[in-house]
């Protein structure tokens, strides 16, 4: 299947979800604003991206099965997928709120649509809800339910402390390149994406097709985490180097004193002059500044760098991938798995 | 026990689960700075309010047992106590924010803290994220632990509806006083407060004491939904004819435009002359204003509207109680768990 129609087939199962949400509201007897307030909200956040995360817990599960599935359980493993998307509208309504940003996915974030405001903060809430709701409608009664409940819970709470931490090492008003390492960056990555834009949609397959060997789900972990991070690293690299037709928006991490590995591989290796350009520059918001910062990258042939990092990090996670035996693993991992992730995300132009 | 020494004895398990949360942080190997501003979170959010919740948990749990509770069996109760602790501070966070609060307990607002401002937000999710890092931790064996997750799921859903019907129903700066009802306030008041003020606590001990028949958990549902009601519409009065001396605050309901059970009251007995008063000055921010309404709930008389409803709601909950059988009912229930709540909550002066 073309990954336009994946789309459009994973795309179908949402307006029933979503009926499913609202008639709750309804059947609590809640008044026709609040349902209609709930309805928007959730079409307004969760729809829109790119569904990525959402569309590979299909991708997976069909992998695992090893043929394709059946409508029921292309329904069962899209719902998971719409889980994650929810637990990604809950957190990116939030962020958009703490970064004061302005637009999302090409429209106005959800706080700042008319009439919206601080209530965005108990949409949020009730975007997280939405997942344990759908859950216990769709997956009680399987005997992987709790840990579907547990692995979001832990997933959602690890998303959470690399929020903290970037929040808190790179506020956007406050500029302290002191505080930013690529052991900094390392932890921000891979807490605040990578356990739930890679271990999660992966993890919640293996539950559907029935794995249960704590063993397979470290190993997902071992492979999914460097690769997670490894795709922050070229989306902070396309921030600075892509084009804007490439990325789709003007890059603007150096604008924004974000904790990008750029940066953080700068900072390693700058000269003291170097570091002071960095010191005084980076995080002001002008594009002198930012050019002087950009001037400083080329000096180090930052480039270059992130071409031998990618190199590496490609050999390094297929090196992981190659531990899983050809033919699978006795706890039923299999190789095409994680080779279809890394196949989405290396070289990516976007 | 007097109650100051059973509020010592609880807030006595409260250093433990926090360090708890704080050394699962340590051991993911975040950075010294996050891990202290998670502890500073907890501390500040977490204790400081009257705990009447956490505490009730411990009680209904004591009372189900028919004697005094082991070390084991306490600590445990007040764990489950600390995890709607932890599910009302992520609420009040956020309240407060959405509200544009000053105060909490006596200090500033989270948010309004020097160096918080819009990561409240974040702080609010880890809050949330607490309670099921705790639950696992010491419930994971127990046959209830599904359930427990389910109850904290579906009644926080239901926390976040009720604050969305208020947050649409009552703006602080937009009156419409068609909006409101008893109906709309009769919703908001239970789902915002009963259900996890008074539902909850009694939910959790039941399942902590091995209560597994659905019957007794409706049956607790009828009891404690209607009490929470009761609780709501007093907050409401006092917030009007309270003293500041009982209630600790100066009420400010008229002023905020909020759903009160007056205002609702005075809108189904007002003739045409007081509703024109009430749509003129209710949620307006001035004194005079404020007076004019209460000269409309004085001439409604609804002072002795609120001591007949006390009545009502007395004997009708008192029967609702006395429905289960003296000797304790076939799937667990005793009455003295909601005759001990009850005379906590009537005639209440503060």
């Amino acid at each position: 299947m073309s990954s336009a129609s994946k789309r459009d087939a994973f795309l179908a199962v949402w307006p029933s979800l979503a009926t499913e949400l609202v008639d709750y509201l309804r059947a609590e007897g809640m008044p026709q604003d609040a349902v209609s307030w709930f309805q928007r909200s959730l079409d307004y956040n969760t729809p829109g991206g790119k569904l990525n995360r959402g569309i590979s817990v299909v991708d997976t599960v069909e992998i695992l099965k090893g043929s394709s599935l059946t409508d029921d359980e292309y329904k069962r493993a899209a719902i998971l997928g719409w889980c994650i998307e929810l637990l990604q509208a809950y957190f990116l309504v939030a962020d958009d709120m703490m970064d004061q940003s302005i637009t999302r996915r090409g429209q106005p974030c959800w706080y700042r649509v008319d009439g919206v405001g601080n209530i965005a903060i108990n949409d949020a809430f009730m975007l997280e809800a939405a997942i344990y709701y759908l859950l216990k409608k769709h997956f009680r009664q399987e005997k992987y339910y709790v840990d579907l409940l547990e692995l979001f819970h832990e997933v959602t709470f690890q998303t959470e402390l690399g929020q903290l931490i970037d929040l808190i090492t790179a506020p956007e008003d406050s500029v302290d390149l002191s505080k930013f390492s690529l052991e900094k960056h390392h932890l921000i990555v891979v807490y605040k994406t990578a356990y739930y834009s890679f271990y999660l949609p992966v993890a919640l397959a293996l539950h559907m097709a029935g794995v249960t060997s704590p063993s397979a789900f470290q190993q997902s972990l071992d492979i999914l985490i460097p690769m997670g991070e490894y795709f922050q690293v070229q989306d902070d690299y396309l921030d600075c180097y892509g084009t804007p037709e490439q990325i789709g928006k003007i890059g603007t991490d150096i604008l924004d004193n974000k904790c990008s590995w750029l940066v953080n591989l700068a900072l390693k290796k700058a000269s003291p002059e170097q570091r002071k350009v960095l010191d005084d520059n980076y995080g002001v918001k002008s594009s002198d500044s930012e050019a002087r910062v950009k001037a400083v990258y080329a000096e180090l042939d930052l480039a270059r760098e992130f071409e031998q990092y990618e190199q590496d990090s490609y050999a390094r996670i297929n090196a992981l991938i190659d531990a899983i035996p050809a033919q699978g693993s006795q706890d039923g991992l299999k190789r095409e798995v994680y080779q279809s992730f890394l196949a989405k995300v290396y070289k990516r132009q976007k």
